[in-house]
């Protein structure tokens, strides 16, 4: 990734800043990535793959299956939200980095860091959303740990979720096997997590109740799978949203991608309450929605099988080489705009 | 487990208290267990094994490799101490539990939950430390995640490891599997770990500094295995220390572990920091000593593979039928008594 432009002079790598680390370090946008490519990656990679994506691919011996691992801790605010919970939300989200990496989820590991005071009966509430997620999704939750810390050093709880998958993609699915002329396929429509919390967290009483979209992506990677569908790639658009996660391929990927606007849903509610808070629609956190690039002709076929899980699956653009930079463009009714990504915070703790 | 005492009326199932969650429900006694016992596995284990010891056995394909999973959380205070900090012990942690499992470790995973305006230098040391530790251990860390919680949510940072295993012993590694005549062998001195942190947290000076014996275990264990050495149990001695360790084996087994004293090495400075604190050093914690308990007639072998590691371990005690009650029986130059898991913490956020 050395075309990153997170290690630019515009955003130094935060290892020699000798600063502090802010909320948006947490976010979505470029602070992150510069602690990610600025200090993980360095110190802790020791394979070219490392780090550059939500999950590792696992060779455990010669003639054994190929497994997919992954981590995600949890830090919402609030605990407990319209559609899910920071229980369901940790199964959900770790299930679906696994299925992202092309497998089968199917064991995660729990850990827990609890506050003093924080009531039996909420973390009960937590863990049965835990079980239930599972159930759904079909994991088995095999380990764990609690840690409990002092009074004002946590927020209620925060939940570690690790997960390993069985590996069924035939061939790897990363940003770097997205080719021009693949088409880009959206699972449903966006924003419905980011702004569910935040009008949980501000009380704001918007016309109608937003629920997160929260849910496992596994079967409906698994049904592509299935289908004979070659996943170039695959995202689950959590925090910076769908723009975010399709900057991340184009430019690792070096590629153009070109999304149509109007192929995009997002709910009357969820635009409204985007217009009244000034965000982008684009940029707000999902919790169970994903884009795939597949081949042009896998297209028609790939969109067959996700309306099986959700009917608003749909394609909203096509890949094509980058002519004098990577990135994404979109076009609308009135001509076409360049994405960038975000800079600062725009939603802290959504996940 | 229904023999378990932990959901006895004298130590009710938390979910059943309507409490809140007090600080020792992270510590080596009797209320985390609760915690596990009551919370966890009634509510998230599907087979009799998950949640019965830091780590589960995945059956990925019926040829493929046996895998150990386990996961840890780390909110130890300070930060740094002597001879280690947050990111060896966590590194060392996880390995240690996969080791315990009979594993090689081979994978692990970060998560870490950053407090806002923690310094990006002490972030740098924590995970330069993490890098130096796997290597030490012969792991890969292959996978992260990074969250950002407002000042005053956190403690600067806390650290979750995941870890992937290779299972490397032939037969399972668990309490049910010791037996009447087994050796109980001890891989060093106890008690620096926790004496180590509550120095330094205290700023205690004791006349020699004191330092954490945090390391990986892994060497010492296949080491064992490739010796063709059997364990039927081991167990790395965290929070909690050696006795609560042996209590839990010695419950979960039905049997009785007896201890000879004399045989248990505790440090000069360790057994003097105790007496001045008021702690008993079998109940403090280690980050780098386990005990395994192996057939007789393999002691002599276990206890050579084990001085190639550290030239003190030692065989401390032997395993019998329990006659009236499961536990642990320490015979000191004047007579013997039982040990008692402590019902409250010890010493908080040790590891």
């Amino acid at each position: 990734m050395s075309e990153s432009p997170f290690l630019s002079p515009a955003c130094p790598a935060p290892a020699a800043a000798g600063g502090a680390i802010e909320l948006a370090h947490g976010g979505g946008g470029r602070l992150p990535h510069g602690l990610i490519e600025g200090l993980f990656r360095p110190a802790l990679a020791t394979a070219p793959e490392d780090f550059t994506h939500d999950g590792a691919t696992l060779e455990i011996d010669p003639r054994g299956a190929r497994l997919a691992f992954t981590t995600d801790s949890y830090v919402v605010r609030p605990l407990f939200f319209p559609g899910g919970d920071i229980g369901s939300l940790a199964v959900n989200g770790t299930v679906n980095d696994l299925a992202m990496c092309g497998a089968e989820p199917r064991y995660l590991s729990v850990g827990l860091v609890i506050e003093e005071g924080f009531s039996i009966e909420a973390l009960s509430r937590v863990i049965d959303s835990m079980r239930d997620a599972a159930h759904a999704a079909s994991v088995r939750i095999v380990t764990g740990d609690t840690k409990v810390v002092e009074w004002g050093k946590g927020d209620g709880v925060y939940v570690n979720t690790s997960g390993v998958g069985l590996i069924r993609a035939r061939r790897p699915v990363a940003p770097q096997h997205v080719r021009p002329g693949d088409a880009a396929i959206l699972s449903g429509d966006i924003g419905r997590h980011g702004i569910a919390i935040l009008a949980a967290r501000e009380s704001l009483g918007f016309e109608s109740e937003i629920t997160s979209d929260c849910a496992p992506l596994a079967g409906a990677v698994l049904g592509l799978l299935e289908a004979g569908v070659e996943p170039h790639c695959m995202r689950d658009l959590t925090r910076g949203g769908l723009a975010t996660g399709l900057i991340e391929i184009a430019q690792a990927a070096n590629v153009a991608i070109h999304l149509d606007q109007a192929a995009i849903l997002v709910s009357d509610a969820v635009r409204g309450a985007c217009e009244i808070l000034g965000l982008d629609p684009l940029y707000v956190a999902n919790e169970g929605r994903f884009v795939v690039l597949v081949p042009a002709d896998h297209a028609s076929r790939a969109v067959a099988v996700m309306r099986r899980f959700d009917e608003r699956a749909a394609v909203i653009g096509h890949v094509e080489a980058a002519r004098r930079s990577s990135g994404v463009h979109l076009s609308t009714i009135g001509g076409s705009r360049e994405l960038d990504m975000l800079s600062g915070e725009q939603l802290p703790r959504i996940c």
